[in-house]
Parts: C-alpha cells; structure tokens; sequence
C-alpha cells in the first residue's frame, strides 16, 4: 500500500513529524507544514493513492466525512475562522505538489492572504448543454468500464 | 426546505434553467453558468442547506460521492482535462456567494486561467502543535453537542 518516498506515508507509519488532528482505521488528519491560514489540514487516506483515479470510493467518503467534521471544528476551535474552504488538487494541472491524494480544510477570514482567481465569464446556455452532454458520455463511459 | 430567492433551490425544483449532469434522490449536478473551464460542474445537495453547518452528513457523503465520480468522468468526457479541482466555499470570508452549499467539480488543463494563491510558508512545529490542539478542542466541542 504505501509508496517508497512519500511523505504522507512517511506521516501515516509514523515516520515523519506531524501534528495530527484526527486518526482513525482509513484516514489521518494532521495541520498543512505550510498554512495558509493557521488550523490549515489535510485529510490523507492511509492506503497510498495518487488521486481520485485510484482512491477507493468508501475511503473517499471517510476522507470527506472527517474533512466535514474538520470545518465544522474549525469553528469551535478559538482559531480564527469566520469561513472554511475545502480543496482537492487532483494532478499537477490541478496544482497538486504531494502525489498522495489529501483534501484541504483551510479557515479563512475576511482580510486573509487566499485568492482564488479565474476568468470567469457567463457562458452560453447553447455550449453548456454541450459540455453537459460530453461529462454525461464521461459519466456512461465510468459506468461501462463498472459492468 | 426550498428557500425562496434561493437560485438552486429553483433549479432543483425545475423553474430555473440548467444543463444537468447528474439526478438522484438527495443531489444534482450541473454545468457552472460561469465556468472557470468547459466541464466545470457544481454539485447541490436539494434539500436546502447553507454550507458545512447545516448539511446533513449523509447527503454531504452523497454530494462528495457524485464529486468524486464526476472528476473520474470528466477525464472520459473529450473535455480538456488533465487534472481536476474540488473546491467547496463554506462563508462569505471563504468566498461563497450562492448560499446554497455546492461543490465544484473544475477541470483544469497546463496554462488555464485559474489561480490559487497564498502567503505559503513552512510553518514551525511548536505553532503547528498548538493549532493542532486548538482544532482538536474544536472536535471535542463537535462531539460534546452530539451527546
């Protein structure tokens, strides 16, 4: 399961420093090494996986149910946290830095140093339902590959 | 459960046009109107809830695991896609604007528009041990309110 190198399995047996928030049979919560905002998390599968390709579905929900628990905590921790964001960089395309896959949990607060920044424009109705119809031959092509 | 004035809640009730993805019993799924890529996709639970706080466990499980199978589709869409960002904004300070939880299902490709950014740096352990401690005391008061 684990894969020689990697720093979150390094965290997962033990091997490397980190300051855990949550640990259960799947998932292990521990604070981001480089904050963006201090109570910054990651939600890590214990089982090494590169990304949503290969994370098994019930890990992925238990990644998520602690991570939902997580922003919740956030604020009732006394940290400062007058929102939350939850962040999953699937690929390097996607920003993604650690090949392990982790879910953020980051508080935010009015004034904090996070921008998200995009070119975002009202598309049209027309090229929407196009775009629709190619992620649904996406989802049929998943189902296919199932039976 | 509707929320008048609510965008999402007309669209799950059919009175507000969208280009559909994906349909079932708790969660729908549709292309963004202003999409930071062609594919990008938000996933609504439709009961109304406003963010993390007030979203059921398992409708949220079941909106993550829609999530999860739409970012594995979108790589079999034709769409550009070379990794995929999961992004949920839970507050006004975490950027949401639709006061309707979602989650963002975005594709991204090398040299797209969208950017993330923050005052990123190694953080040392002993703060990293004492925001631990802080966000596990956040925990701890989740759990004390479900008892």
């Amino acid at each position: 399961m684990a894969s020689d190198g990697c720093v979150f399995c390094a965290i997962v047996r033990g091997e490397a420093d980190a300051s855990i928030v949550h640990e259960d049979e799947s998932v292990i919560a521990f604070m981001d090494l480089r904050p963006v905002n201090p109570g910054h998390a990651l939600v890590v599968p214990r089982a090494h996986a590169e990304g949503l390709e290969d994370l098994q579905e019930d890990i992925g929900v238990q990644v998520w149910t602690v991570a939902h628990r997580l922003g919740r905590a956030l604020r009732r921790s006394g940290l400062r946290c007058e929102g939350v964001n939850l962040l999953l960089a699937d690929g390097e395309a996607a920003f993604q830095e650690v090949f392990h896959v982790h879910l953020h949990v980051i508080p935010r607060f009015a004034g904090d140093a996070f921008r998200i920044g995009a070119d975002w424009r009202v598309d049209e109705r027309e090229r929407l339902d196009r775009t629709s119809a190619a992620v649904r031959s996406g989802l049929a092509a998943l189902d296919v590959a199932r039976h």
